[in-house]
Formats: structure tokens, C-alpha cells, sequence
């Protein structure tokens, strides 16, 4: 074991055993219900009540915190539709849409790798 | 705004708006460090001591914890050595190994899109 010695940091790719970009990024991601509130505009909803309806267990007030947070991350932005009654929107800016390859590739894993919540009946498909 | 209407939820390559799954692994990796901790493992870091050298921050109660949440999870291995005195290694299991397209997608992402922390000094490099 020699720690001291200078080697190779990088057996993945490039990936070097810390980067505070890459941590910032992957806390931001993993932020309780940012993940999920991402993935629903990414999947087209644009509403706030649509974005609730599609998160099972989120309260308004922190599906309203969280939204503020991305705003104020710059990956989404709030338009205010100035109709009657006023309607608001809710956006990926670009920088939330380049989150689509992260989140397919966090897709992919959780198929392969995560196992889905048990059901409520105790049967076995074996 | 038809929002009762059947539209297509897929936007973007299939995704939904909505997944158990995907929401399980997402705040998995974005635990607080549990994602700086699987990228040194991906790095080639196998000893608490090394693990935590490379993580600034993190107290060795916190990465102690941290591990054992990831082992619990089937993402990370605990192998004694016995050697004298004993060694203990943690290693990725294939499960974790996978996350490295997950972690490349994210570090692409955070090198586009994340401004590094700013240094100490105020001078600015317009």
C-alpha cells in the first residue's frame, strides 16, 4: 500500500476521485424531490399543480421551495402568462434540459440495479 | 391548457413523468456525499483513510455511515484482509461499478454547466 506515491488517479474514464463541480452537481440533482421535480418537466409538464399530481407524497410548499431553488440554480425558469386569471409556467432553462442525459442514464441504472417497491399484497410471482 | 386530456408523457426518449425506481436511485447517489464517496471508489480508492483524504469535509463518523448505508444498498463492499494488522478494503460491487455512466453523464453535465466555487480573493478575470 502506497499511499504516498504518485498514481494513477483516474481508472474510470477520466474520472478523478473528487470534484467540487461534480459534487455540487450530483447535491443539486439529489436534493430531496429535485430529481423527481426535474424529471416532470423534463417530461413535459409545465404546470405547478400537473408537476404536484405527478410527485406521489410532495407538499405545495416544498414543491414551491424546491422550484424556487432551481430557479435561483438557473435550471428553471418561472413564466408568468399574463392571462385571466394569471397562468404560470414552469421551464427547463437549457442548462435543465442538458439534465436529460443524466437522468437516462440514472434511468438505465435504476432498471437494471433498483428494485421497485414491494406491492401491497404479500403474493409471489416467483 | 387541456389538462385533463390524454397527452403524451413521454418528451423526452422515454421518460415519465414519474418513476419509483428512478426516484430511488436519484436520492441514493445524491445522499449527502454518498455521491463524492462512489466516485472515489469509481476513482480507484479503496481505504477509509485514502476515501476520506479525498473527500474535503466529511467527518470519518459521517463516511463510516455513509459506507455502511452504501454496503446496505449493495453498491459498496466491505472486504477484511486479514493481514496483520487486519486491512479492510471497500470496493464497488457491480451494482456500484455501473454507476459510472451515471457519474460521467453528471460530470459532463457539472463541467458544462457548473461554476467552480470562487476563490478567496475578490480580484475578478474579466
Amino acid at each position: 500500500m502506497t499511499t504516498d506515491e504518485a498514481r494513477d488517479p483516474e481508472t474510470h474514464e477520466g474520472l478523478t476521485a473528487f470534484c467540487p463541480r461534480f459534487h455540487q452537481a450530483v447535491e443539486l440533482i439529489g436534493r430531496r424531490w429535485s430529481g423527481a421535480i426535474v424529471r416532470a418537466l423534463l417530461s413535459g409538464e409545465t404546470r405547478f399543480s400537473d408537476i404536484a399530481a405527478t410527485i406521489p407524497g410532495i407538499s405545495d410548499r416544498l414543491l414551491s421551495e424546491r422550484l424556487k431553488e432551481l430557479e435561483v440554480e438557473g435550471v428553471v425558469e418561472r413564466h408568468v402568462i399574463p392571462e385571466t386569471p394569471v397562468r404560470i409556467e414552469y421551464v427547463l432553462t437549457e442548462k435543465g434540459q442538458d439534465l436529460a442525459d443524466v437522468f437516462q442514464a440514472i434511468g438505465q441504472w435504476a432498471d437494471t440495479w433498483v428494485t421497485p417497491p414491494a406491492p401491497k399484497r404479500s403474493r409471489r410471482s416467483a
